[in-house]
């Protein structure tokens, strides 16, 4: 039985990946009037009085809500609220299982931008914080940002920023292993969608001074044909030259390649042309932009993909879990860039001297430590 | 300590009366390739397919949403969405330990009736059943209505329809009791918001001929001020002399009493008025209509309260986890007036000929075969 065929099996047998679970026995009928009524007026009375007690007496403090439309899928796409499901059922599982986070997988029945902030503020209540999660660039920036800026809980896209951290941390323990200096870096992210963007901001909020985007019809400059706002907005810090060319133009000459995009785009030859000790993350899914082999024997010293099956997996596990708890223990209002930063640069510091390597520049996603660790730099930025 | 403070300081320790919890292992790369990614693309595939298949692949097949805006909780009253976030926790606890049904709390920040209703309407992909709660009238009606009309999952107002069905059960044993028979039987519902109509409505469906209904100022009839669309729709089936007087006039004469009103204003003169072997209802909370010693002692031969001390507790935990079983585990589409007349008359019989008496004629809350003889019920009685 393939992974796939196994994998459709056990989801039949679990029909659903999580369960709510009581937390207070309900055995006898003092432990109803003390769950239930007439019991439970008391704290619904000091929560009327007092809207932040909730944070007390309910499951908002440690309660996130995982929001998708279905919009932008895996490698999937746009298959809607239903077939969503699934995949928002199994990063519920993971919050919990990684985070001791509660997650509640919430698949919206909309794909209008105004329908979807508007749902999300009206089912905040019961929440302390948002994810989002497989939403289509470029919505998914406008609904975070509407939404960050009218509740006061933290909204995260994971696409996004999950894949940032993780990517950043993966570089930061790239740039220890060559000695190669941030400021000097010529990066190249290949896909100018969710991901891609977000990648983008963090590396020049982390303090790379030359990201070049690339997308299908290669280096994105300003006559880039069906830019959208966010892609023009990002002409403002990236490839300040206005170059134009093919991603074989971008990458001659690069140190760092990012590529959030499709299966096998990247040549032996491009690797090749890259500078000395290039650093590449190839994290299309199943199958990377090249394989780690071939970039490797075409010269590039670090090479992390999306898989588990190669060295240095970029997994977005070892954020989300981490970055929730910490966001939820502090009770912040936003997750903000000084968090994302201090959570990708506790989350590689987890890789000691002695054990970083070509091979081994990212800590295990099963390592115990990482949650506490990324939690930790979250706590210890928050401004609220 | 009294129970009150009990409750409160409990619910600060419980920080949450329910929690998520995965039902899939997730401790090694393997668990993560089948639970996650790559594994979980092939339910989603088959869903995009077929989204029929979302109930073989995913929780929603066994998961409730208990949606309230919080405009009529318990006996507070317009507390708001926050302060409501106490009793919809207790709700899904309710849910998951009497019904082994999975249930998620989502308080809405609006009590606008087209925002409570798209709302639902959008978040409904996840959720097998919305039980909505504590939702003022006559909104709740309107609300309930429309979301039945355009769901294909059951929508069930359990403030209306779980208290009528255990009050119908109630008065079922009452009249196996007292020899009563329904048509003959002049009925006064005092109390005409959401439970007081949905009683009515459920007794008139059994056969109940005569049933008044009354507020504060007295029997609802043409002239009572201030009267909503509901409660006018209801005069086409109640009071159909079009009777006007107050509650004393209507009890005169009466034969069963059915209260979901105000502490106290029902006085042993008005028992005594009523007919021979009166069977009364009085479910204020905390303080009933009548306390059962004081109407017993002017008469009345039956008497339940909502009070988990006195005998005859009519306590909607005896109908909405079995009522969602059965209709999950039957996928109706809608909850039925015939599945209510089941259900009340299915919880009604676990009560035996030996057992019955004027101290019991309600089975035991924590009597362990209600959920599954309600859901057999309430499973006979699918139509789709």
């Amino acid at each position: 039985m393939t992974v796939n065929e196994k994998a459709l099996k056990l989801h039949e047998e679990w029909q659903g990946k999580i369960e709510t679970v009581s937390k207070c026995p309900i055995k006898t009928r003092e432990d109803l009037a003390l769950a239930y009524t007439p019991g439970v007026a008391e704290p619904c009375k000091v929560i009327a009085d007092n809207k932040d007690a909730i944070y007390t007496y309910t499951s908002k403090a440690n309660t996130v809500a995982v929001v998708s439309d279905g919009s932008a899928v895996l490698g999937l796409g746009n298959i809607g609220a239903y077939a969503a499901m699934p995949v928002m059922e199994g990063k519920a599982a993971l919050f919990k299982e990684f985070g001791n986070v509660n997650a509640v997988p919430i698949c919206l029945d909309t794909q209008d931008t105004e329908e979807i902030i508007e749902t999300v503020i009206r089912i905040a209540p019961a929440f302390g914080g948002i994810n989002l999660e497989d939403i289509s660039a470029p919505r998914c920036f406008e609904i975070e940002s509407r939404l960050k800026e009218v509740l006061d809980i933290p909204v995260f896209h994971d696409d996004q920023h999950g894949t940032a951290i993780v990517v950043l941390a993966g570089i930061i323990n790239g740039l220890r292993l060559t000695g190669k200096k941030k400021e000097e870096c010529q990066v190249v992210v290949n896909g100018a969608g969710s991901a891609g963007i977000a990648i983008t901001r963090l590396l020049l909020n982390y303090g790379f001074k030359h990201v070049t985007m690339c997308d299908r019809f290669g280096i994105v400059s300003e006559n880039y044909p069906d830019l959208n706002w966010m892609q023009k907005e990002m002409l403002n810090y990236t490839n300040l030259e206005n170059k134009e060319g093919t991603l074989a133009d971008a990458l001659n000459g690069a140190d760092i390649f990012v590529g959030v995009s499709a299966p096998g785009i990247v040549s032996a030859e491009m690797v090749a042309s890259m500078n000395k000790d290039a650093i590449m993350f190839a994290m299309a899914n199943p199958v990377p932009e090249i394989m780690p082999d071939i970039a490797r024997a075409a010269g590039a010293r670090v090479v992390g993909t999306g898989r588990s099956d190669f060295p240095n997996q970029i997994n977005n596990v070892t954020a989300f879990p981490g970055i929730f708890k910490g966001a939820l223990e502090g009770r912040a209002r936003q997750i903000t860039e000084d968090m994302k930063l201090a959570a990708a640069t506790a989350l590689a510091g987890l890789v000691t001297d002695e054990e970083l390597s070509e091979d081994f520049i990212m800590p295990d996603p099963f390592d115990p430590r990482i949650v506490d660790v990324v939690a930790k730099a979250v706590k210890d930025h928050i401004e609220n």
